[in-house]
This record gives C-alpha cells, sequence and structure tokens, in this order.
C-alpha cells in the first residue's frame, strides 16, 4: 500500500522494453540519433501539429525551470496558483533558470487559479514600470496539485488573459495523462488549443525511469530552451534513451492505458472513502489524487499497517494526500479503506486533542 | 567504427541488469530507498573512506557545475586548464550554477595545468581586493582533456598550491577510472589523498545510461550541494536507478574491466597510427583517447570509410581526437588502422594545399 | 505642494555645505580617504557600538539588495511585510542580489508584520527539505510603509523568532531617523538592541544628494556586502563625497531636526484631515507620512491645485499617501488642508459613482 | 603630487555649480523632472542624432555592466581586450548582470584588439552549438587601458566584424573625451558612426562628483537598460543631480577643455620621462596616462616625495602607470620630473637586484 506519490511504484514494463531495444549498436550522441526524432514525431501526431518542438530532460523541475527561464525575464514574474509545484516544490528553480524572477501565487479553489484573481493582478501590475517586476509569464497545472482537472476552456479564458498581457503561457503536465483521460480530450485540446505555447508533458509520474518532455507549440523559446538545457546540465549525452521512453509513452495508447488504470484505482478509493465516518474529501477526484482529511487515529491505523502517504499534506484544514499510479492495485486499495472503516468505528470512541485542526 | 565519443557506444549489459534488477516493487523516491544507501557504501569502498558524501545526477555537466557552484562564490574564479571541458563545452553552466564566476583558463603542456601558471596566476589575482574576482577554486580533469592521466603526486602538487591559498580543489572524473586502470593506482590515491575535495566520478562514459556522483571528500559543501543539486533540476525522483547503476559499477570490478578494454583499445590505435607514414601523435596516450594528426585525405579516407571520430578536435598543430570505450573491438581498431595505412600510400603523391594547418 | 516623496525636496544645505567642504585637493578614491573613515566613527557615536561595519553606496535599492544579498543564498527566502518596498518597488533587486533567493511577504496590520503570520510560516517552511527554499532573512522596515513606528520590543519579538530559527536580521531604514524620532528611542535601541544585524540607513528621504550606508553589527557578512557592493557596480570611485554627507548626517543633530521636521508636518496634516468629512486616516501617523482616503473629488481639487502626492496608492479601501520632509512648510500643508476643506464641502452634494472602492 | 587615478582630484567647479543650481524647489524624482530631459537634448546635440537614448547612473562599472547585461544573454560570451577594466577591475560584475555570461580577453598590442585575434576567436568560436558560449558582444575601451586612442576607422573594423557576425558593440568610455580631443574627431564619429551600439559615457574621471551615462544608439536595449539599471539598484530618485551634471558636461566645451588640459600634461610627463635615463615609456601617449618602466629606485624616490602613482601597474615589463586629469598642474609635472632625474642619476651607480623585471 503506496499511495505516497507515482515514483515510488516500479517501472512500466513498456519502458524497461523501450530502453533494452534501444540499446543496440552505436548512437550518435547529444540527440543526432533517430531515437529523439521518431519521439519527436510522435509527439506531433500526439499532439496533432507539425508546429510543436521538443526537447527531453530527466526530470519535471528542469522541464519546468528551463521553460520558464526561456521565457521570463530576470525582472518578470511568473503567476502561479499558489499551490503550484513551481513554487512548493522546487527549490527555486524557475528562480535559478530565469535569473531570479519572481512567482507570484494566487489563489483559487480545488487547486484552479481565480480567474478573477489572475485579472485582478494584472490590472495592479504597474506594466510598464520600471520599479515593479513585470508579469511575464502564466503557469498552470493540469491536473491541478489538488488532484482536479481544468477544462479546455477554463484553460483558454486564463491563457487568453495572460496572452491579451503579453504573458507567455506555461502548463506544468507532470500528470496531463490523468487529466487527458479524466476529461475524455485530446492532448491538443488542453494544450496549444486551449491557448498553451509550452507544456512539460511528464511521463516519469506514468510509470516511466525519468523521462520529461519541454513541449513547445511556438519556435520563439528555441533557442533559449535548448542553450538553457545545455546550460543547466540537462541535455542527456545517450539521449537515446530519453527518446526511446518517451516515443514508447506517446505513440500507441500506453499514457492513456496508464493514466485510465490511475484515475480508476483514485476514484475507487475516493468513492470508498466518501462513505467512511469523519472522512471528508476535501478536493473532487478528477484524476489519480484524493484528498482527505480524516481523523489522526485513523492515520495512525493506516501508518500503523505500512501504508505510505502525505500526512499532513496542506493545512486549512489538515488533509492528507493519496497518490495512485499504474501500478496500483485494488487489492491494495481495498486494503487501504478497509483499516479505514475500522478505525472509523473505534475513532468514534476515543477522538482526541490531536485531532484538532492546525491553527 | 565510432571513435567519436564513449558515449555513443551500447549501454554495458552490467548496468542493464542493474536497472532490471532495481525495478522490483516499490521504492521511496528521493533516496530514501536502499539503492542510493549501498551506492554510497560501495562508494566509501571504493575511496578507502568514511568520510565521504555523494550526490548522485544524470550528466557529467551537472555534477561539475553543482560541484563548482556550492564551492565557489559569485564574485569568485575557478582555475582550470585551457582545454578543460568545463570551459570549452558546458556552456557556461559553472557560471550558471555559481551565480555568474568567473572561469580563468591557464596552459599547461598535454592537458596538465602548468604548475608555475598556477602559481603565477595566484600570485597576481590581488587577493582581498574587491576589484578583483577571487580565486576560489582549482579544477582538474584526470584522465586530461589530452588523455594524459595525472600522477597523484602532480594532482598533490597543484592541489597543495591551491589549498595554501585558500582554494577548493575538484577533480572532473568523467574518464577517471581510465586513469587510474593506467597508472595502477588506486581511486583514494588519485583523490582526496592527493588533495582533492570534490571528485565528480562519471560511469556514463565507462557504459552506464547517464549516472554521475559528485563525490565529496569533506562535509563543509554538502549544504550548497544537496540545494543546488534539487534547484537546478537534478535530483531524481526514481533516485534508485542511479544508486543501481552506480553501485554496480564501484563495488565489483566493472569500472577496471572497463577501463582497462578501452584504455588497451587506444594503445593498440596509437602504437598503429604511430608507424604511419604522415600521421603524428600529439599527446601520450595514457587512457582511452588518441589526439593525432593526419593528412586531410586520410581523414577524408576514414569519413568515407563511416568511421566516426572528432575531427579538427583542436587546431596548432590541427589534430583529431578518436576515443575508445568498453565497446571497442579490436577488429575496429584494425579496420581504422588499416584505412590509415592505405590512405598514407596514396598520400605522398597527392598531397594538397587543403593539408595546410589551419591559421 | 509637493507631497509625492522625500525625494522631490531640495536637498538640505548642510549637505550641501558637505560636498563642498569635502571638495579640496586629492583624496584617494575607494574609501581609502578620511571623510568615510569620519563618517564610519560618527557612525560608531551614533549607534552606540564600535561592533559596527559601514558600507555607503547611492540608493536604497543598492544598499537593500547588497545586505540581504550577503544574507541569504540563492536557494533562501527573504520574509518581509507583503508591503515593503524590497518586494513591491525594488524591481526584485533582493533577488537579482542574492541570485534568486525568494521573497515571501507576509501580512500585518499597519505596516506591522503579524508575529503570528511570521511563527506560523516559519513552522511551517521544511526547514531543511531541499525541496523547499529555506528561510534565510527576515526583513523589517521603520518607519514602515505605513507610516507606523515599530517599537522596540515590537523588533525585538520578530528578530527574537527569526534568530531562532537561524535567520538574518535585516531593517530597511530609509526612514529610521522618522521612526526614532517618533518614538524618542535611540537609534541604538531600534537596532542591534532589539536584535537587527545590519540596518540600511537612508539619508536621501532626510534630505542628501544620495547617500545611504549599509550598517552590519556583526562582521560575518563583510566579505559579501565588501564584494557585492563593488560586483554590483555600488562602490563609488570619490567616496569622499558619499562619507561627507553621512558625517554631517549622523555627527550632530541634523537628523534628528530634519526628521522631526518633517513628522511635525505630517501630524499638522493627518491632524487637519481628521476633521473633514468624508476623509478618513488609513493608518496612524506616527512619522511623515499621512495615508488617507477621500473621495474622488477631493483628490481632483488637489490635482487640479497643483498637489503632488500618490493618488491610489493601495486599494482595499483606496487611499493615497502623503509625505513630508525636511522642506515641507505649515502653509504648503495649511494649503492642502485648505483644499480638502472645500472639496469636502461641495462633495456631500455630488457624491459619484468613481467614489466607490476599487474591488 | 597625485597621479593616481583622475578621481582623486577635486572635483571641477563646473559641476560643483551645476548641482547648486539644480538644488532649487521640487522636482519630481525618477528622471520625471527637467534635468535629465535637458542632459537627454544636450547628449543629442554632442553627438549629433536623435536616435540616442540614455541612461544615468553613477559609476562606471555600474554603466558597463548595465549596458553588457542588456545586451548579453546568460550563455553569451563578451569579447574584450585582456586588459579591460570590465575585466580587470570591475568584480564580475558584467557577469552578474548577464547572469553569468563569459568574458572572453582577447589581446593585442597598446591596449588594441587584435583584429586576427578577434577574427580567429569568432571563426572557432561555435556558433550555434548548444555546448559552447556565444559570442554576443564586442566591447572596446576608448580611450584604452593603455592610454592609447582607437582611431574611428579602427573602431570601425572591429565592430564591423563584430556585427557581421551577430554581436552587439560596446564602448567603455570613461575617458572617451580624452581620445576624442587626442585624434581631434567628433564624438560621433567615435561611437555610432563607427558601427558603435551603446557607450558608456564618463564624467566622473572628467570631474564630476559621479555621474555616468549609458547611451544607447538603438531602440533595441532599451527595455533591457531601463529594468536592469533599476533591479541593480542604479535608478536615482534624485535623479536631477545626475542629469544637471551631464548636462553640464556635455552642452558647452567643459569636456573637451578638462580633456585637453589632462592630455597635456600627460603629454608634458611623457616628453620628459622619455629623456630620463632607465626610464621607458611603455606605450604611446594618447591622451592623459603615462605608462612607464622605471628602476625600483626612482619609484621609492617618487613614493618617497608623496608622489602617488600605480605602481607595478602590469608586468611584461614590470611598469607603473601616471594619470594625470583637469586639476593637473604643471607644476607638479616638473616636480615629479626632477624627482626622476635626480633618481636617475643616483641609479646609475647603485642599480640593485630589486630592479630586476619580475617573472
Amino acid at each position: 500500500m503506496d499511495f505516497g506519490s507515482e515514483n515510488t511504484s516500479p517501472v512500466h514494463p513498456a519502458f524497461a522494453e523501450a530502453l533494452a531495444s534501444a540499446n543496440h549498436g552505436y548512437a550518435t550522441n547529444f540527440e543526432a540519433e533517430a531515437w529523439t526524432g521518431r519521439a519527436l514525431r510522435a509527439l506531433r501526431d500526439f499532439f496533432e501539429t507539425d508546429e510543436l518542438w521538443a526537447f527531453t530532460v530527466s526530470t519535471g523541475t528542469a522541464a519546468n525551470a528551463i521553460a520558464l527561464g526561456a521565457m521570463v525575464p530576470s525582472y518578470g514574474s511568473i503567476l502561479c496558483h499558489w499551490d503550484a509545484h513551481i513554487v512548493t516544490d522546487e527549490c527555486g528553480a524557475p528562480e535559478m533558470f530565469s535569473a531570479g524572477a519572481r512567482q507570484v501565487p494566487l489563489p483559487g479553489e480545488h487547486g484552479r487559479m481565480s480567474i478573477d484573481a489572475l485579472s485582478a493582478h494584472l490590472r495592479e501590475a504597474r506594466v510598464g514600470v520600471v520599479h515593479a517586476v513585470q508579469p511575464s509569464a502564466l503557469s498552470l497545472t493540469n491536473l491541478t496539485e489538488a488532484g482536479t482537472s481544468y477544462r479546455p476552456e477554463e484553460i483558454a479564458e486564463l491563457t487568453g488573459i495572460a496572452r491579451k498581457a503579453g504573458l507567455g503561457t506555461h502548463l506544468d503536465g507532470a500528470r496531463f495523462a490523468n487529466a487527458v483521460a479524466f476529461l475524455n480530450a485530446t492532448p491538443a485540446q488542453l494544450s496549444w488549443k486551449a491557448g498553451v505555447d509550452i507544456v512539460t508533458l511528464g511521463t516519469t509520474k506514468s510509470g516511466s525511469f525519468g523521462a520529461e518532455t519541454i513541449v513547445a507549440f511556438t519556435a520563439k523559446y528555441n533557442t533559449g530552451l535548448a542553450f538553457l538545457r545545455k546550460r543547466g546540465g540537462h541535455f542527456a549525452p545517450k539521449s537515446r534513451f530519453l527518446g526511446a521512453q518517451i516515443e514508447a509513452y506517446v505513440k500507441g495508447d500506453l499514457w492513456l492505458h496508464n493514466a485510465r488504470h490511475a484515475n480508476r484505482a483514485a476514484l475507487r478509493m475516493a468513492t470508498g472513502l466518501a462513505r467512511i465516518d469523519g472522512v471528508a474529501l476535501v478536493h473532487p477526484t478528477e484524476g489519480n489524487e484524493v484528498f482527505a482529511s480524516m481523523p489522526a487515529s485513523m492515520c495512525d491505523a493506516l501508518v500503523g499497517a505500512g501504508c505510505k502517504f502525505q500526512r499532513d499534506w496542506r493545512l486549512h484544514p489538515r488533509h492528507h494526500r493519496f497518490v495512485t499510479s499504474w501500478a496500483t492495485s485494488d487489492e491494495d486499495v481495498d486494503r487501504m479503506l478497509d483499516i479505514c472503516r475500522s478505525a472509523s468505528g473505534s475513532d468514534q470512541l476515543i477522538a482526541s486533542a490531536s485531532d484538532q485542526p492546525l491553527t
């Protein structure tokens, strides 16, 4: 029972096979080989456009930071949801790659940036005034950090406001496939058709060894992307092994298969938890993450049974994060639910001070 | 016949096996798993010291840049050989990770930094004067970029001068194993026993998928190393796959086996080339690289036969680089030598203007 | 009637005299002259301590950015009030000088940082976790940006919390003299005795040509301060003219005289405004700034009469900033009040939609 | 007898008067006042073009760093003479303002960059290859650091090569007036007419309190210049005092008068020194600097008499720098020459080991 992160799962066999089959003979280093080229073509099919350029890297933090670094001047700012991974969990990588731009966290329910908050910030941002940092990029996340999915029209509305104000638009797609699968949408609908300039498309959380792609739907950032990637130490000499994984992911339906599996597991968990006394779902489950508040004693019971999850993920109210992946089994979900159900019964008798929300 | 770089070779089966055997079950992400811990213990055995801390990353440029970034303030300078990879081929990554420190290229024969040049630079560097950047790190490379091996006492003399002046000491060990193997030395002799604070130990050029380690023999840079690694986007979520490769490399004699094989192939090539009219070895062959000048027509013949190598690697005189790896076969070396020999015969009749050195 | 900023005032004659009297004969450049030395001694008297080092620069933005840059690593964060000048009006200078550290704006009434907000942020900041930027400096402002004065014990409480968490402590003292004068305190009480490591002491807003001092009460940041100042282009060749102004400011009672004059003018204005219908003071007047909401028609009347002030300084509620200086005359204040009074009378009849608060 | 730097001289009375006359009444801060506007118009007359934008700052290091920072991406390089002030004496300020670009020092006789060296560097620079930093700016200095003057056609040839390769062109004009005066040229001939994009025009060394101007002959860098200036802490609140000095300098013939005076004094010194046994001029005297080698005992005699100069300015051969300014008197020059003459006589008898060149 490991719901701590998709990244604790084993690698999906398809990626292992992709690596093995790429490991034959010599191949020119630094992308002058066949695999990266094939990955590019597969990405153009996947996103249904030839106006697409791709830069592979090995981590999602790198992908986001390089994308934003190419988009934003040092005196610029990056507008993101206050709960975005780039601002909470990347140790200031976007600041580093942009030479010190500022991240501006904006509010919004259930991980979605508030349209009013975005508009208000841009209205008050003193554009053109040298004393103020200049809004330069909008960064959205889909699946959001609250496990919800932006609809195409929601993305389009936010990017529309941003583009009108001259901002570049970035989408952190670490869990892009989960959103596409949940919405029954196409990758194109959730990216360039909705006004996104750059998607950082993850495969790592979907089961690869670690392969992410900066997918640009405009050529204007290419020089910056190429040089920042190298300068940041992210240009892989043995690029074929990144290319092979990415091709494997987007060429067939591996991405969709893995995303649907994970989403179904999360839904099974969420549905189960919703029926347990003392448990409350904090966000709608629209992908492969479940956010729930529960009594501390229930958490203790889970921990005691060896269940891994992100305890005290966020406060207000205090809640916990459970993530599913391509590898999550129904058995593990059911076992976890059983533990919660058992803990729920005993709980009502021994609620303790430690169950109070932190302030 | 691919002598362009070790990185064009296929991955050695031992690394593929390491990956496969690590891919079972769940493992906590971000190094809180067993593989990274085992790699650390293996590194301590390999370097014969417990005063060792390790930070795994996926590229050599990242390893060097993070190490130097942790060692050097923004107003500092990094003293390296004028031919060092960090100054010629990393697109300013050390500048990026140090927030703008300066690289100072120093001369030296056959890839070895001149002791006089180092001493003279330090003597004239205006230490403590705010108008001047402050020498903060010495960076050596072993195997050098000229394919030669620094002896332990040569390293010790250079690091001694540097340490006396308060500098940190870094060794780019992308081909560390090749130097160790050539010299019949121990890893300890060529690193901390010779006054090196941090080695960036490569396995990529030795046959892995891409796994490098920042090996620190002092704890004083650890905070910087840990945070810069994350901030640079180089902290791998699925860290077990880096740990597994590194353990596989240093635990047994894989490192030595691969290095010896590559060194032998280079020696075979160098010995053969030395006997061919019109070919001159530019540097002694003390590892897995051969640097040779030859007539342009001979280069053309190699290219025509599909042989890959770094043509016009450096000028003064114009010469070319041939690299061998764990995968290089005697057949390929001999075939390459045959082509050169044939070209040598015809050459003497049709030497052309294009054979003149560039100016 | 110019209440836009202290910096629109003419320079006080004492500074002009200081410049003139320093302009005789030759003087070694870059602080190896007598004036800077005398300024240092005068500052030690002013702050009643010999544990003090000083670095003069020409702007307040430079002083703050160099101080914070010396205190904070690139992966660090700076905790400040959400209304602090460093975060609202310096175009990311602290980010630049710290190589991309993050500013974290915290709330608090009337320009004072909330102790609870500071404590809560530090409690949740994940200290030691590489995924998160690390709180590294507390930056307070006194006089605050709301024109209020932190009491010594308020500063001590905030710096105490910060120091316990290992943070450095910075005080933006662009209007330090106004706070000292208002509180009838000593400079020492409002700085090192209250736990402040570095004060950036302004004279520009107090009437000089442009001379600010980074005053450090610990030697531990001196290397960073000295090199960052030079590297940032802020080490003045003709340093005697900065030293002369700073000596003139702190040696006698020029600082106190100018601050008291400006504070009295602000109090006169605030007292007058408070009695006018439709005007509300937004913050207590504890220095030389008055913040007031008033009908738009009253603002229009002021603008029409040529009165300079910061209209729509902040929203929630919409209000305006009026600043007084050493040069402000009672006549100008009274004239401004007369205009407001007149506008108030007519106002009650023609209040319009444009007077509503922005949302 | 102070020949250490122009900056040890007192400020010329015309600048003191400019400051005094600007110090009347209120003036909007941050350049929204009359003086900066008048300075701009005066600069357009001075350079004979309306295609000119100006950004005033208080130090030459700031002017250079902001100009280069606006011109060069982080992965770019700046080509300059190996003796340029930006690379020897600004503590890496260009690196800081460009977020870590690299300075590439090129050789050349008497402070002038070798055309061959520039061409060769550009030919070998691997333009477009992500592994290499990309040449992005040419930076020249006139008066050079060797006290010589580039002719307009020499500048044009260098900038022509640079522009053809896509580089921006910068001229460090800390002693621009001295070159213009020596060559009997016009400011336009030595700047935009010779292919220079940005001149950093100094007045500080010409006798002001400290006022430098970034003069751009193209609008394309304006956004970067404006934001970097503010972000670097170099946007002066009381801008009128910078504007007033710059207007005073370029409007009439103050710049020419001061430059001619200083140049004449240097020529007097050089002519005198050339006739003294044991003294050798190291560079032609084409401005207000004299570089001479002389016996150590002669240096000692000068030092003993209280004469200030830059001893051991450069080695190969060891020589010394003497700078004249608007304030240098014939008496001081003659007194200095007398001391050298006296020392020369005694010298021939007691030449000592300490006179040997450093190695």
